[in-house]
């Protein structure tokens, strides 16, 4: 049974979906003023600043826990469907995960469609790894990335184009309830339409256009993941709700991982919606799934067991 | 005729009075959380750092504008009635102000009623003022209090506290919509109680009690500061809403100023909430406001003419 708290993400959602359904040629500045509210039910962490910074010519974020370990890095990607949120909207939620690992979170600003269409985004966050290792000199062994929706998206794409590039790979990757397909062809679209309280095929097939904008592919790999070679990539950690309508994109990229020898776990929370990791302080779900994403990550990023409680 | 923006900050009012009409009983926790969203209406400043900090045994958080005046401080008490809001619900409307000065934020996390009743919050204020002076080495030329609320009754008292124990007076002090009389014999109570959303006479009388605690006087002029001596004091500023109950707290305020030699301004901004600075990056009367606040202080800090747009 969802806890009481749990009931907060769905009416938010909710109160978006209505406002979408009154004004379905809602202006692009209100899309994103609504979403910008994204955040608002998270706890406050707690002992997390924000300092903001220019990483490599991209805005970007640090979260950085009191007595952290300073020289492992979180690269956080935040979602919104590649049009709406920022590094403010998921301050909250990155701070408490940044807090459960004990280590800082760089939380990536980038560029967000129309005004910068696909690959801008993913080329911001490589740029944000890139600073990283160059300009910061954190070891690739020491990063991990993490990201929700779009953003977890971009925690597997930012990986494809870093190798292009022939930049080292992290210690791992943790996509929250990722979207990686652009066509939006998961059953569980239908299979899941009367629990998602947010998430529908129209929304993503309207958020794929712009996204891809006029020339994209949405079968380009380096938008849909699921469609990817992730041959070379370091271990995988997704996480997802069970009444997501985007769960298939979860489960389709965790087979193409295996497919390709990759490391990957797939860990379904029942009942859970959307980045439910938003409900962080708020619903015990959310601070479960935080903790075995801290859990799973800190012996990755050699860090050991956690001496006191995060 | 008030803002479309100006809206946001009656909702948010209206859904409390509800919540408490609904649960007149509410538990103290569950009233903090509620309170706990006081900020989400305000907009980010953006380009503000914030950063905890031990403020001489009292938690605080720096609100660190970028390229700010650093020897420059506003020392900011939140509001909330003495037992909620944070030094996290004000991050963003103080995060305005600071910027709009062009100076440092320290917001202080004074202890609450009815865990610490008065003078706790003052004693903790004055804390946090000596240690800006003393340990930060801040000189009190550059140091201007700020605060909304509780928090601006806190604007005055913790002068006088400061007073009593021989510390030197700051630059100047700008209570927003001050709560400072304890007894709530403001005939504005009467006259503006069908415009003010929020305030009553029985959530001041409620908030006074526990703030006051059992043994507390209700005319002690640290706890009301309409009833203290103001002689010596800074320049101070009031900013207050037309339709505020609480607005003869602060013109009682300002009269008593002027009756002991201070230079005092009122401004009293049409159709306007308590503490409507809230609405700062929402509401065009909200910036105004705090432009006002930054063009009237930047002078008494040292701090000359903006020779780029805040």
């Amino acid at each position: 049974m969802p806890s009481k708290g749990s009931q907060d993400i769905k009416t938010l959602y909710k109160g978006w979906v209505a406002a979408m359904a009154a004004d379905p040629a809602m202006p692009l500045d209100e899309l994103r003023r609504m979403f910008d509210h994204w955040g608002d039910i998270t706890a406050e962490p707690g002992g997390v600043d924000a300092i903001e910074v220019d990483a490599g010519g991209v805005p970007a974020l640090w979260a950085v826990p009191k007595g952290c370990a300073a020289d492992r890095v979180l690269l956080c990607t935040h979602g919104g469907g590649y049009v709406t949120g920022s590094m403010y909207t998921h301050r909250k939620v990155f701070g408490h995960i940044a807090k459960a690992v004990g280590c800082r979170a760089l939380i990536v600003h980038y560029r967000r469609a129309p005004e910068s269409v696909h690959p801008g985004p993913v080329d911001d966050a490589v740029a944000c790894y890139r600073w990283l290792l160059e300009k910061e000199g954190i070891a690739p062994r020491h990063i991990a990335l993490t990201g929700d929706s779009a953003g977890g998206g971009l925690a597997i794409t930012t990986l494809l184009r870093a190798r292009e590039q022939g930049l080292p790979m992290p210690a791992a990757t943790m996509p929250l309830s990722p979207w990686a397909d652009m066509e939006a062809t998961g059953r569980t679209f239908e299979t899941n339409a009367d629990k998602d309280v947010l998430v529908s095929r129209g929304i993503i097939k309207a958020m794929a256009g712009t996204f891809l904008g006029a020339a994209g592919d949405p079968r380009d790999p380096l938008a849909s993941p699921v469609h990817a070679d992730l041959k070379g990539l370091p271990p995988i950690y997704i996480q997802v709700g069970a009444d997501e309508t985007l769960l298939d994109d979860s489960r389709r990229l965790a087979e193409n991982a295996r497919q390709a020898g990759v490391e990957v776990t797939l860990d379904v929370f029942p009942d859970m919606q959307h980045v439910f990791h938003f409900l962080a302080g708020v619903a015990p779900e959310a601070d479960d799934a935080i903790a075995k994403l801290a859990a799973w990550v800190r012996p990755r990023l050699g860090l050991g067991q956690r001496r006191r409680a995060a």
